[in-house]
Order: structure tokens, then C-alpha cells, then sequence
């Protein structure tokens, strides 16, 4: 199958574009690489040291004889992604290619536009591109489980049937998001579900818990192939940050009260996930929605996990709770299904000691890349970014 | 109170303002005026002659002894933005200045991509600015019926309660929105209602019914104040278009079946809504929504009363089915509610003869002022505008 991923430079675009050429599909990655541009004007970098994306696609092309074209350009340039898009003649888009940190969309007022018109520009154009271009493609997006926030009912994949005064209908899941950059993917989810319904476009919307892992069969190949593992508190995300304060000796930092439950999956299930829905494409105009997770932990259940993995392991960690930089609820219900992947035949990696050696291995191995100073928050939901330091600018 | 009415020069934003500053409030208008520039590029001309803003605003000045401040710019200029507010301080904001035509949005991708980018993140500066220098003014918006599509159930004001696997939460009612311009709002709605939970904004949201009549109290006191009034396929609305093409000769254009069934109000009500919504703020941290229309017709009952009330003046009335541009149910469910601003004292004025014959008359008056050519519909929801002539992009 011909397939693009775009952001395919970043964590979970380039496993995932790996994976998809392992397999055995001819695969594109468009990317204009301005996650590394993010990294520069934050001054945070990677735990692990990635290479350069053209030196990485080498060394796949040498290790494998897959070659994988790289096309370096912008989403929202819509003369460079549709030729791109003409040219390549892909089956199925998996599009990664999007701004995805919640805090780095809270920094400030600019923070949040770029985040909101990246992302939803982009993600129009990808529309507008299928439609003229390539109708019967399959749009494989990259959603997130934080569309739905909290509720206190359970959280479906996608729609929710509702009985109300005698009558019923089965209607999108009522959307709650808890930042700019959350909404951005709401935003994004109503307008590829309209595209469907009027211009018969596929589309499958893959609600993704937090990845955490930097380990897959590809990425491990060679040192050239390393993923990237992101500890900052700008994007490193709740269990890789854990694993990488417990490396270095930091009290892991769970903020607030730590009941925040969310769903959770190996980044070795992402590309899986993605693989299963490009093989399983949605019908023409069907907007279809799934819950990709596969486990849901609390946050002081995760650091709990790591604590005791880590003293297995001989560090000595300790739990701290500092002050929560989001607006969120703390305690609170959360029971969200993630059936309809397993039926297709996920077979999910759960999150397990072994798994925690291995990230915490890494860690190790990495620590003394680490630097200190960026591993606290420094972005608040009410107030932007709270220093200036780093070249974050005030909100 | 002190209040700003961004695109104070448009349709319902002109109306209004002159409306709060008759009874009493310091009113500036925040305009760009971009909405005269869109007549210029689609070669469209309101049926009733408009003055100048600047004009306009003198003769109001003079009639009445209440002077309009005029800021003209653009809310997603945030320079600008940010010092009109800072510098008149007001006490509301109601925000009409973003792109209002469904079939604009759906002319082509620049156009769809103009929409988005410009009601969201004029919407998004307006939230921030209001964080920063204004934090308890009240944030009158207007949304529209149409984010709630046609759905199978009754529709409630803004949210829903759901019992759900014997649990039950109030969440936001699910969106199915129809056109760009639609989602557009949506995705406003959502950032609005994000802004309140974290930052205790107080925001109205209105969703607002189709918008039929052209004379208010305050409009018809000078020629020169006269309010603009749209017929052509891309900004007209269903019944002032149909009183219109009555009042040249021209069949009534019902699209498809017609059994279309949406929620209408009166300008004057329009106007008298805002205010009620202007003196009644909402609390700290409340993001209210209120279903601002008065009476539900389909758009062959609208035809049939223009029918009827163009005989009785003589007119002799056809109705023409035309294939349907849009992509839409024709029959369907429809019941939405809209208490909320009865409660508060809104007195509608409901769709009699009288009004109808007023509005025809008015279209009588300026009849020789119409451009045949632009009474269909020139942009379908399949494939954008379907023909370059008068300067519209084809998709």
C-alpha cells in the first residue's frame, strides 16, 4: 500500500513510518521538520540523540534495501502538498503532521494560534487535497483521548446513543478538551467528519492515549535509527518524564493531587494501531472513530510504578507532588472503551516491569544529556509560560 | 455600560449598534469593513443603498446626540485589538465581526481556510485580550443554530443531560455543523467554553436563528442609516431573498425538497436579544448559551407566506424547486428550544403580513437595484463555485 506520514520526523511518526516499511508498504514521509526548529527555540532537546532525518533514512534504506522518500515541506503550503500528494498517489495518509504539546499551546496568545491554524490549516488542505486529488484515499488522523476530557459518564469511541424526551439518535461524543492545543484536534475532528459526510472522503480519527516507550523492532535496528524521548516539560509526556527524573535522581513530579486518569499505550501498539486501521480502510464517507489505548493508570499510579521499578533496578526514587500547572480535575471518573481496535486484532503490549527496565535502561544510559533546569513545568494553563528564560516568551 | 460591537458595519452588527446606543450605553464599533471589500470581489451589492460607516455614524451623531466611537480594524490583528480594548475598556463585547456566509466558506479551499483562520483566531485574540486587560467584561457571542445540524432528538440550549450505563453527566450538545462557516462557530464555541473553565471569563454564547428583516426602530429614522439587505447566492438569506425575487418577477428558489426546517427571528429581536444578553452578564467562569430564534418554519412554508403575502400586494408569486447546492437533510426532525431569552423578557415579533409586507415592500422600493445574475446559487457544497464569473474562484 502507498501511504504518506506526515510528521513522520517526529516520535510517533517516525516508528510508525519505519513500521509501515518494514511491513512492506511503500511509504513516504512529509515533513517540514519544525519539531527540531520547536526544540531549538525552547532550548530543550531529546533525551536520545536523533540524527539528522536524511541520515537516518540511509541508514533504513542500507539496513533494509525499503527505501523510504522524504518529501520536506509544510502541510500548510498547499502547492507543496498537493503536488506532493498528486505525485506520490498515496492509499491511505497517516497524518501525524501537527503541533502536539498542550503546554507549548499554553506558552502565550501566539502559542496557541500557531497551534490552532497549524493544525487545523493543515489539516484542511489534507481535505481539500483528497478531495480533488485522490477521493478514494484514506485519511488515517491522528486524534487524541483528551478530546473528551472528563465526563462522568463513559466515554465511547466517538459517537454516543442518546435517548432524550422519547426520541433517539446516535450523535458525535460531546467534546470537552483541556488546552488550546486538545482543542485544536476537536476542531479538526468536526471538519474531517464533514468532509466525509459531503464529499464521501474515508477517514478513521484515532483518539491516542499518552504513548510512552521508545523502543520498536525498527528503531532499535541501529543506533542511527533511535527514536526521540522527550523529558521537558514542554513535551515530555507523564511516563517517559517519570522514567528519566528516576534516571537522574530527581523526585518524580506528579501534578496535583495525581487522580488524573488517562489511557495509556506502548509506542510499540501506536504503530500497530496504525497499521491495522490503514489494512482495514473506513467505507467512502464514513468518519470512523477510535479509542487507541490499550491500559488507564492515575498518575500516582504511574509514578508508583516507576518508583518501585526503579528501586528494582537499585536508583533510589522518591514522589513528589508539586503544584499542578494545568486546570484540570483532579479526582474525578473516567471508564473509556478501546474495544473496537482489539476486535480488528491489537494485541496490546501492557505496561510492565520489563517495559519499565527498558525505558528506565534507556534513561541510564542517557542521563547525562539531561538538563536539569527544563524538567519542572514552566508553563501555566493560567498563565502562559512564567519565565523567559529559554527563550519562551512571557504570555 | 461600556460595550464594543465588532462588525458594527455588518447586517445584524450595524442594527444593534445604533440599538444599545439609543437606549443609553457607550457604543464603539470595531469593524474592518473586509465585509464591503467581499461585495466588491464577488461583485454582489446589498439591495438597499448604504452610506459609508463614516457617514453613518455622523448622521446617527446628529439625530440623536449620541456619538458611536468608530475603530476601524481587524480582531485578528491583535495589536490593534488588544489597545482598542485596553484604551475603551469595555464593560461587554459583542462579537458579530467574523465571516458569516455558509456558501463563502464553501466557494473554494482559500476560502474555507479564510473562514477558519479568520473567526477563530479573531475569536481566540478577543479571549486573550479579554484575560489580560478586561477580565470581567462579558463576552456577547454570536453563534448560530446551524452548529447543531439536524439531529434526532430535540435540541437543547448549548448543553445536554445524558444518562449513560446508569451514570449521568450535563455535557455540550453534540455538534454536526454543515458547512465551513458552520464549524467555524463550533470550533469558536469550544474555545470559548475552554476560556471560562480555566480562566473565569464570563461569556454568552447566542446561537442565533436565520436573520430575516431590514428595518429596526433606529434604522428607519434616516435614509442614511438604512441597514444593508442581502439577495444573492452567497450572502442572502432564505426569506429576504424570497421577498426579494417576489418583488422582481422571479420564482421563489426553494432548494431540493424544502421541507428544510430551521429556526428565524426578526432584526428587531435580534437587537433586543443582545441587549438582554448585555444587561444580564454571565457569571465568573459561566460560558451560558441561549437558542436565539422565535419561530421554527421550513423553507416551503416560507415560500408558501411570501406567496400568499406578495398576492395580497399584488405581486404574482411562482415557487420553483431548483436542485439543492447544499449537501443537507430536506426532511427531517426538528424541534429546538428556546426558552432562555423568553424568560428574560424578549417579546418576539413573530412572521405575520405585516412584516412580510413591509420587508416586500422595501424590496419593491429598491427593485430596479438588482442584479438578475446573482439571484441562484453559484456555489454547491460538492464542488465549491461553479463558475469563475464575477470573479469568484472556482474550488
Amino acid at each position: 500500500m502507498r501511504v504518506i506520514v506526515t510528521g513522520g520526523d517526529g516520535y510517533c511518526g517516525w516508528a510508525t513510518a519505519l513500521h509501515l516499511a518494514n511491513r512492506g508498504h511503500d511509504v513516504a514521509i512529509l515533513d517540514n521538520l519544525v519539531r527540531r526548529s520547536w526544540d531549538n527555540q525552547l532550548r530543550i532537546e531529546t533525551l536520545t540523540p536523533i540524527a539528522p532525518i536524511q541520515r537516518r533514512l540511509e541508514r533504513w534504506e542500507q539496513l533494509t534495501g525499503k527505501p523510504i522518500e522524504l518529501m520536506v515541506g509544510d502541510c500548510c503550503d498547499y502547492p507543496f502538498l498537493s503536488e506532493s500528494i498528486r505525485r506520490f498517489h498515496p492509499e491511505a495518509i497517516v497524518h501525524f503532521g501537527e503541533q502536539r504539546s498542550a503546554p507549548f499551546s499554553m506558552i502565550s496568545r501566539e502559542r496557541a494560534v500557531e497551534t490552532q491554524v497549524n493544525n487545523v490549516v493543515g489539516n484542511l488542505n489534507i481535505l481539500f487535497a483528497m478531495r480533488d486529488l485522490v477521493p478514494d484515499c484514506h485519511l488515517v488522523k491522528l486524534g487524541t483521548m483528551g478530546e473528551y476530557g472528563t465526563p462522568n459518564i463513559d466515554i465511547e469511541e466517538g459517537y454516543i446513543t442518546i435517548e432524550h424526551n422519547g426520541r433517539k439518535d446516535t450523535l458525535p461524543y460531546p467534546k470537552q478538551p483541556g488546552s488550546f492545543y486538545h482543542l485544536s484536534k476537536v476542531h479538526d475532528t468536526h471538519n474531517i467528519h464533514f468532509a466525509c459526510r459531503i464529499w464521501g472522503l474515508r477517514a478513521t480519527d484515532l483518539n491516542q492515549g499518552v504513548v510512552y516507550g521508545v523502543i520498536t523492532e525498527e528503531t532499535e535496528m541501529d543506533e542511527l535509527l533511535i527514536n526521540r524521548l522527550d523529558y521537558d516539560g514542554v513535551f515530555g509526556t507523564a511516563l517517559n518524564r517519570f522514567c528519566i527524573q528516576a534516571a537522574v535522581g530527581h523526585p518524580l513530579t506528579v501534578y496535583g493531587k495525581g487522580g488524573q486518569t488517562r489511557g495509556f499505550l506502548d509506542i510499540r501498539d501506536t504503530v500497530r494501531c496504525i497499521e491495522i486501521a490503514c489494512n482495514n480502510p473506513a467505507d467512502s464517507g464514513e468518519f470512523r472513530v477510535y479509542n487507541q489505548f490499550t491500559e488507564q493508570f492515575s498518575v500516582s499510579q504511574l509514578a508508583e510504578k516507576v518508583k518501585e521499578a526503579g528501586s528494582k533496578m537499585g536508583l533510589d526514587v522518591t514522589i513528589e507532588h508539586v503544584d499542578n500547572p494545568r486546570v484540570e480535575r483532579e479526582e474525578h471518573y473516567y471508564n473509556a472503551k478501546n474495544t473496537k481496535l482489539l476486535d480488528l486484532g491489537l494485541q496490546p503490549h501492557y505496561l510492565s516491569d520489563s517495559l519499565l527496565d527498558s525505558l528506565l535502561n534507556v534513561a541510564v544510559k542517557y542521563r547525562d544529556r539531561v538538563d536539569m533546569k527544563e524538567i519542572l513545568p514552566r508553563v501555566t494553563w493560567k498563565k502562559g509560560a512564567v519565565e523567559e528564560a529559554a527563550g519562551v516568551k512571557v504570555g
